[in-house]
């Protein structure tokens, strides 16, 4: 009779010097972004002999007791961003071998839990939610107290849960830093405050506009809420100041495009007497007139990272809770929505 | 002991002499589109009075079996049109009880029959097809076998399901009939012919340019593929024809908006130079710049028919066939992407 208590990851980590995170991916056959050398991968194979380490029964025993679903609760499926995140999730879980099930929240925080119920109640075997929901703190206590893994993507970073998300401050410092060196002093900001990220997005650019001594008037910073639909006025008043702005940033791609449409009824000739750069680089961002300029958020990058998150959780593997956030870095991808400022 | 046949709705309605959806209605106090009198209202209550109407206890024992969740296979959650239809659904679902599950098919017949799978083994009350889906019919099929309700939405005539969908040609003429009195006589199609309804806007389409004389060249029928990205290349190739059209019919909003970009590209002022239109009405549309005239499809009103068809096949009413197929008429909706052709 065997009388040492069971060997760990945490035990074959230490052994081998190495995460415990590296352990579990070279004991369960996992890829991640970070490919493993065959001398780690064989350090960690000895160590664990060496040990003794058997797998988990109990976690295998509930591992047969797997659905194999997972779901996936939607701020707004009316979003691009988040509709193209969550096809990229599906054909992520799809190569890990899950099946994927949509609850749209539809900006509510009542039908969010109604359906988060309704998955926990059929034993999915783990959620994610994508983009900010209402009422997220009390969903993720329901998920919480059934020990449901559950994984928040593009959902902003005050959320207690794992959660894979972009660099906000990187992202919005490479778009402003673009503007700057086309010249622009006169720069804009317009953005959905209920949306994740974007009062990061807002401080950041801030404090750029304070560092770089920009030009401001106080119309600059278009605070918008998203379903309230004064944008659209709003950005008429912007378009119409006496002295108007020379480039906008935009906190996403939809109010880029959205942007555009109103500045060509001004009569504004794009790129040349305003610059328009978005942020997330949706689908119909690359189709625009001009092409709309923005900061890729990296989808297919996110939605693996997330359901390589998701499945760790759901196989009981010890988690390194240092890892249980994964920043990912953002890209500028210039189109042709700014030019330089005109002198 | 009572030995007569039990009363069905048929009996109640040959007895009052109204229709067997209108005596469902009544007995079950459903709203519809058409206003039910109270006068007829009356005629029914009394009909099934004196015929000893008993609701079907067996109906009443599954009722209780309800897990009050529908399911949605959805063809494309990156398709606005259907994404908005989605939403209005569970609006509608939510209206009458029931929660909205989504399974993405993302075109892929695999895909959305595994996700069917899962819905019929975890009790869904009935299923939704929006747009017409890879193997659609084996998709049917599976369903059929489950005895699970199901109701085809915006997904073409030909499913062998009870169905609600927008009558096509109606459509295509209202908006034909606008540009032929704007006096275009170049008019193009463009349109992706995987989508359902759209093999029926060209054949209306070819008939009313042979019908009323109109100019033709083999260029101006653009059929594309939704997935093989051609579209914009060959859009390039039209508008740079020696005799460009005067009008462009686009089979869905997605398209004109795109024709609109490749437009502004090849320096066409819209809309004098060019006349769009497009199919669908999506929230987008009366953003684009200029603002894009179309045909509107009743999305709440399709949803709204969906729901109440699918609930009535879940109550286990007798259901008039002649009633299984819901074809609602589309609007024009005039904003500024047409003008009138330059003599």
């Amino acid at each position: 009779m065997n009388l040492r208590p069971p060997v760990t990851l945490a035990d074959i980590a230490r052994e081998a010097q190495v995460s415990i995170g590296t352990v579990s991916r070279v004991l369960n056959g996992r890829e991640g972004t970070i490919k493993i050398s065959q001398a780690t991968a064989s350090r960690v194979l000895d160590a664990a002999q060496r040990l003794g380490y058997q797998p988990n029964p109990f976690a295998a025993a509930l591992r047969t007791q797997r659905t194999g679903v997972l779901g996936a609760i939607l701020r707004d499926m009316g979003d691009p961003f988040l509709s193209e995140l969550a096809r990229a999730l599906q054909r992520a879980a799809h190569k890990q071998g899950f099946e994927l099930l949509i609850g749209h929240a539809d900006y509510d925080q009542e039908t969010a839990q109604r359906q988060v119920a309704f998955m926990l109640n059929h034993w999915f075997d783990g959620l994610f939610l994508l983009g900010n929901i209402p009422g997220d703190a009390a969903l993720l206590a329901m998920v919480q107290q059934s020990r449901t893994p559950c994984v928040a993507v593009a959902s902003g970073m005050q959320l207690p849960v794992p959660l894979v998300t972009v660099d906000e401050v990187q992202g919005t410092l490479l778009s402003l830093e673009y503007l700057f060196h086309l010249g622009h002093r006169h720069i804009a900001f317009v953005g959905y405050m209920e949306h994740a990220g974007v009062s990061e997005r807002l401080a950041t650019f801030r404090q750029f506009v304070q560092d770089r001594g920009l030009v401001w008037h106080d119309e600059y910073e278009l605070r918008c809420g998203c379903t309230s639909g004064d944008v659209s006025s709003r950005l008429h008043q912007l378009l119409s100041l006496s002295s108007p702005p020379t480039a906008i940033f935009c906190a996403s791609d939809v109010l880029a495009l959205r942007t555009m449409s109103i500045a060509w009824q001004h009569g504004f000739h794009l790129p040349d007497q305003l610059s328009i750069i978005g942020f997330d680089d949706i689908e119909s961002a690359a189709e625009s007139a001009p092409a709309l300029t923005t900061i890729c958020q990296p989808i297919p990058l996110m939605a693996h990272e997330a359901v390589s998150m998701l499945r760790t959780l759901i196989d009981g593997l010890l988690y390194d809770v240092d890892q249980d956030r994964r920043i990912v870095q953002p890209e500028l991808i210039v189109r042709a929505s700014c030019s330089s400022a005109r002198p």
